[in-house]
């Protein structure tokens, strides 16, 4: 059996998993950041309750799996994006409570290794899951091994319009300025200051602001300002997605996150019509697949438990 | 040992090649295509003049490895670019007059796994080649392992430049159109239109004409235009080389092709500035080395023998 450990913006999700990828019991406890010392020390009481409240023995557990949101180095963190953390030594000082390996992943990462055992990516070799969010996170699976570590992509710094909308990367045009949640909310916020009459904006009123649904509950609507956000945001997704394919020539790539639930027809539709279009693989060859992530919130903390089988 | 075939645009080269990747013997022949049948039958008679050369039996000899510009998938070509071939079980006629298996590869991954066991990548695990010629191409092998065959990478056919050049492949703004020979050259003949007074053009005119040495050559003679070439050049090759680290974080990418001969202080050395400056390792985790590719014309004999050795 296997601990993973999902490190998100205001929580901890610890998940006891077996070797299917199954969740045998779930413990919660609040972010609450007072040092890398303290937080390893959370981080191995949470292994513990979660491995109380499963009722396995340390013994019977091969490791813990943490994924966060930043840079890991084996047992280090290099960095996090949403904690201050820097070249902390977390598996040295996670010991010091719990004496079991501690194997590190970024969350995108994660989530890919998640789906790729228990959603999406079952039976596959190489797969990539895109995490539209905040930013684009990418998790890569080649051959059964993910870019993980040192080599975890960071995709969404693929420059897909030089010279265009800075990144806080300090590069100009990256994809995931275009195609992030974030990307997709001030676009919609610019098609609501252009049409303030639009059915988009009543509805965003209504429902008290904008998020990375709600251009697609406005063109369910049948309203066209809302329409026009999906297409030109399908098509940077497509753009970037063909590019990433190109690259990797993956079996299939996923889309998870909080925009992917997107109505099949607004989203995942016309995403893989365009992709098809602007891909190499017309030209024969293999065609990726374009797929939607199936395992929501559980995937960070399955692929947490399971970084061990792909790395 | 093996024997590896490289397919020009004029000529195969074979050679028979030992465990570590040194040449023992080389033969080559005019290509003269005439059809899949004969073409099979052309491969196999170089590879046994070659055997022949070398003093080996066929016995000796594990396979042949051949690379092709074009893509394959198993011992099937599923098209080239410079022979009129499509969906030919290339492998099985072969096979008719020699009977030892054939592995096809990809030209520009064929340099790269040259390159990877013999030249810039010796020690690697994480590796890629891109090719300066006519195209872009792009040769990449992850933790020891070819994206070969059907995973065979496109990577000249990511977008840079969203609605920019068209490309052949169908798309808008490919970095190939940027970063290629081609471009390079397209790039230095618009700078001569425009600045017929330069010494590029002077240069250009008694050379007779205009390839991917014309700028840097110029360039070293200290003419201004055709400096200005050179750095649009870099910058190109630089946002497109950033992206992809980005997405793969490799150890070390190497460069090949004719441009790749390039005087250092002209395009290695500030590309690896720049891509330095780009890149995202800047914020922490293993930065990517900017090589230049070792074995000139060897590679794709070498690397198509050594095939069976990474996929």
């Amino acid at each position: 059996m296997y601990v993973g450990i999902d490190v998100g913006g205001t929580n901890l999700k610890a998940g006891l998993v077996d070797e299917t990828g199954r969740i045998l019991a779930v413990e919660r406890t609040p972010l609450d950041f007072q040092g890398p010392e303290a937080f390893a020390a959370t981080l191995a009481e949470l292994s513990q309750a979660v491995m109380a409240a499963g009722g396995a023995a340390p013994s019977q557990v091969e490791y813990v799996g943490v994924g966060l949101p930043g840079a890991v180095s084996g047992g280090d963190v290099v960095y996090t994006t949403n904690i201050p953390m820097e070249n902390v030594p977390l598996e040295a000082l996670f010991r010091h409570t719990l004496d079991l390996p501690l194997l590190l992943g970024n969350d995108a990462d994660c989530a890919a290794v998640g789906e790729y055992f228990q959603g999406a990516g079952r039976g596959l070799r190489d797969f990539v899951v895109l995490t539209l969010g905040t930013g684009l996170g990418a998790g890569i699976i080649l051959d059964g091994r993910l870019r993980g570590g040192e080599s975890s992509s960071e995709a969404g710094h693929m420059v897909l319009h030089a010279g265009g909308e800075p990144c806080p990367c300090g590069r100009r045009g990256c994809w995931e300025q275009y195609a992030s949640a974030t990307a997709l909310i001030r676009r919609t916020e610019a098609a609501m200051a252009a049409h303030p009459e639009s059915a988009l904006c009543r509805l965003a009123e209504e429902a008290g602001g904008v998020d990375g649904r709600t251009p697609f509950l406005a063109a369910e609507a049948g309203d066209e300002t809302a329409l026009a956000v999906c297409r030109a945001y399908v098509e940077e997704l497509a753009e970037g997605t063909a590019s990433l394919i190109n690259i990797l020539r993956p079996e299939a790539v996923a889309f998870g996150g909080g925009v992917a639930g997107a109505p099949e027809h607004l989203l995942l539709e016309p995403l893989r019509r365009r992709v098809g279009a602007l891909c190499f693989s017309r030209h024969g060859g293999r065609a990726t697949r374009i797929l939607r992530a199936e395992l929501g919130n559980d995937a960070g903390v399955i692929g947490a438990a399971l970084l061990g089988r792909v790395i």
